[in-house]
């Protein structure tokens, strides 16, 4: 008989007696702040209070989103100059432009879950070096960089959350272990990308014709700009400065990514590394780590949940460890883990309103 | 603001103190089967009691349907020869096979609901010409069509539900209100699916290599063994005899269908059309009818719920009306839709446990 | 031991003699003129005189093309104000912007071949129903319908030949046999495109992330721009107008397009449908007639290629033919076809220079 | 005006004096096997002789491979016993099927290309750690790699080739100036490969479901066979040992290989390293080495010709070089580069009956 352990989604039980939570979100018309929709509407602990969008504003939430044709009525509204009336404001905006809404909202005493990158980076000159001056500095003290597996315990207490970007989601996740438990950290990361991390504004680089059957690296030698956020929170583990080498690669495939990192051996067998990694997450109902070494993983486990799944390998010959990580950029790398932010934040369990299950094939 | 209407699988308060519904799942190795087994784990009035197979009993759950590698522990059973313990059991095998287990299970009084095809035609002599004799022939009667856009009160009662395929699903939404209103019934069917549709076992049809970036028909000539399901239940509709003349096609993608049908024009407009299927749905959460005459759908839009969109059109040069439906061949179009034959029969809310939004893109 | 008929581009014997053919390409840088570029510059009877562009004029050919890295040098030029200097001239201009260039071109005495929409319509009421006013309506009665199959001898001494569209090449080279043998010509058209077809401007419909992984048809009701074509050639296949149903849908996968048309039928079996498209298309190199009934035909077998195929069947059900036709939309359906044109314009082998056999898988 | 330079297939004028070189084909069946035809009914210098089938003699050659229907009338014909009634014989079988019919008709005095893996390896040893017993190692001493790009001369009158593997192919090209140069030879080769790579025989790894949609690495850990290949040539120009961590993935698309090397740097700057590259290529038509550092490249240029693109650069922050090759495993992976071979040895143009420009896209 299967015994279902707790991490499924069964039991909502949570939050029948509380008063439900006011949500609203800025920029909910792309693809993460479609998600971000998607699970708030299912959350059984959340008020949907305000959508809010800049260029579509004024538009049906139907007809710019059509999954959600006959089940949220209304149009985006403008953003408001004041206050936005709830308790928790989202904020699904491109980098720059998230910092000044943010600092208002702020400003009014609002949570704020932002999943730009304007507060990722402590260190303002490293900011500067990636994207120029900061609209907000002062802010950057403030905030919590939100991947909850390293920084659960700030981010119960946090009124300024960072939502990770997917490239250093998936990474990170399978190089801690190898950073934190010494195994090493002479990182090489070569990361795949379904074309949905580019966003919804068509382009020639997610063009149907010229992605779909064809592959290709881009910001290569190091010029992407989640290599600092890698950086930052590998540096945290190792209580050193780390540098690594970040290739990613756009794959013809919506959704999914897969992190796969090559680290020269320090110490310790892949049996270890794996057993390190186990124990590092056994409070981390979104992260399942594979007891095989050298297990191959496949985003299609993942598509659609908020999971992560990681693997950790060894290749004898040249003395290397690889770890690979594989989430769903939607959902772990963004708006899910934007929800479980939210979660750990108001003291729901880590997984209402999420999909734990991935939607397989 | 946006109102989310009643649709939002956002309030699973129901059955907090009812006693939890005891279901096993026969045959869940396959692609229907795990998305039954997603759907039941997350569901709030079930608890899982048994997951059985043939050919897989004895491995672990987790290396069959590594999606829940984490969340289900535990390996297939086979099926036992008595009484299954639980108080509904979902089928989920291949023609021929189900029959014999749903005769046994409903001996022991047990409410089966079938995904199979073997208790979808009420005719034996029509199912003896399109699948040959039957193993449990004394059982059509009493079955039920489990489309519960058609057949929702006598589904309130049916012990065995016979859960529709995956275009029928589609095709009856998009059509049933032109033959129920007496708008037209000279129906061509040309019909387009993903190639999940085709099941698990690997074979040079949906073979990566000759599927992807491929377009073919098959069965052509009226030799798909839907054919009669739609027709069935056309001429129930009709009250008088319907053929159709139905076309197939795989798709190189893995989920949705859209079906769209032709019809001579018999009477009213476009608009009346469109008026009348939004009244004859509108008390069906999972449909959406289009508005706008000649809207384009997208299966895109439905991928990972249980909702069916449709729109209907109409060619005045032709004189001929077209309606379209797209659906989750997955969902909607199976697992979905056994889930939704369960809530009906047992009380539920229609959506519980249920994606209601897709996840787009 | 295989016999390798005369279709294979075996033997390009042909031209070592005559001197070679001067052309030249006008707006060669989307899709359709990259192919025309690939088949061009294999072409044992023609030389390259100059490559023209708009926007990208002034760009290394290589940029904009890369697949032509390291085989072409050199910018595309602007377009001179007079005679290019060339025998031939191919147009693959936006419909509108092609026949100004046509009209100059003809008026310095070249032989031109326009892939546009400009000519295809030889009636100016027709024309400006569904395209608005022309501008070089006086050329319209000198134009050539460049489907090769139907018009080959006129094409012999034509100095104006309007290459057909994609979707009316498919359809007619597999009604033809239905409306010309008098089968059947009550016509429903159900057309699958692929997405390249939209050509290379980046747009929500062709954004691979909501293209990708979803079925749509769009110009539902008839309202497409390629119904008039097919309609006219079919007409004057009957004597007598034709009125036909035309839905086309977008498919992801870059390249192909099958076109299915269901025809109630008149008179005739559907071996004889098939024995009378034979015969039809005997002399025809680029067309294969399947000689089973039925048969399913699948674009993949085309891609890259030149040649089209195509099957019929039958219902007995309903009483109706099922003609289907794959070809590579950007070969046959305009590029190669543009090639085939020129081919039997200028005296070549009718497949000189144009990729026979598809790249399959 | 555009100069089409001397890459171009536009001058087939080679062989139309000498008489045509009679070829045979054993294992056409396959992709590999359809591509090879696909060149060689396309070759100006080569009469088909024969072509060879195990399990599928006796069918029809269009049957099995649907895009030769109406080019290659016959069926396939069992291997006979003796010798092949040809002057050179291509073989296209799996590895240790190949060598015992290499073996025979070399006894008979044929040239034979062989596309397994029976005879790339020189050292028996190596061969037997992963391939275990060899059925022809006498023959071993007298294969020459086929990698026309490093060993062209030897090629030339060679009686046996052993054509390279499709990773090995793209892998050594783009690595080959990194070790021969002597810039960096510490090695991590993460490769990326379409399914067609998989072979036409249906399995889980390859049934489109399972496959679309999602991204996975294979045989981690050093443990795919391709590694020795690549070792021995990178060893042979660094004239000692090299050994390297290779990391195949397996890509939702049909056709390409992208490989990404990263070697810590040595000595040079990346200008001098592709100055170095663009040298070692510079009478190699097949491959392009694009000048610019840290050029993206796609697999999508090169799809359906026989070129590679090689592309350099360089991660100041890690020290590290990055090198990227490109090609269609199905062509310049492995028909196309047999018949580059064939070229080679027996005095044609290098490019002859090859396609130089991709189909784009």
């Amino acid at each position: 008989m299967p015994s279902s352990n707790q991490l499924s989604n069964n039991d909502p039980a949570s939050p029948s007696s509380r008063p439900r939570i006011r949500v609203a979100v800025v920029g909910a018309t792309g693809y993460t702040g479609a998600e971000l929709l998607r699970f708030l509407v299912a959350h059984p602990g959340i008020t949907l209070a305000g959508l809010y969008a800049h260029s579509k504003a004024g538009e049906p939430i139907a007809s710019v989103l059509p999954n959600f044709a006959g089940v949220l009525e209304g149009n985006f509204e403008p953003l408001p100059n004041g206050a936005i009336d709830a308790d928790v404001v989202f904020l699904a905006l491109p980098h720059g432009a998230s910092a000044p809404v943010a600092k208002a909202q702020r400003s009014f005493g609002k949570v704020v879950i932002d999943l730009s990158a304007d507060f990722r980076l402590h260190d303002l000159a490293t900011y500067e070096t990636w994207y120029g001056s900061h609209p907000a500095a002062e802010l950057l003290g403030g905030s919590v960089y939100g991947l909850i597996e390293l920084h659960r315990d700030v981010i119960r207490t946090a009124d300024l959350i960072a939502v990770p970007g997917c490239y250093p989601t998936a990474t990170l996740l399978a190089t801690s272990p190898l950073v934190k438990g010494g195994f090493g950290r002479d990182l090489i990361v070569d990361a795949k990308s379904g074309v949905s991390g580019a966003g919804r504004s068509p382009g020639a680089s997610s063009h149907f014709s010229e992605t779909s059957e064809g592959i290709r690296a881009y910001k290569i030698g190091g010029t992407h700009r989640h290599t600092p956020e890698i950086e930052q929170e590998l540096s945290g583990l190792a209580k050193s400065p780390i540098n690594i080498l970040f290739t990613p690669h756009l794959i013809p495939m919506t959704r999914g990514i897969l992190s796969v990192a090559y680290a020269t051996r320090e110490r310790g067998s892949v049996e270890e590394l794996i057993t390190f990694a186990t124990k590092m997450y056994a409070e981390s109902p979104m992260v399942y780590v594979h007891q095989t070494p050298n297990a191959p993983i496949d985003t299609l486990w993942v598509r659609g949940s908020n999971r992560a799944h990681l693997a950790f390998g060894f290749d004898p010959r040249t003395n290397r460890f690889i770890a690979q990580g594989v989430i769903d950029n939607l959902v772990k790398g963004a708006a899910g883990q934007a929800i479980q932010c939210f979660n750990v934040r108001f003291g729901f369990e880590e997984e209402s309103g999420l999909p734990v299950v991935g939607a397989f094939p």
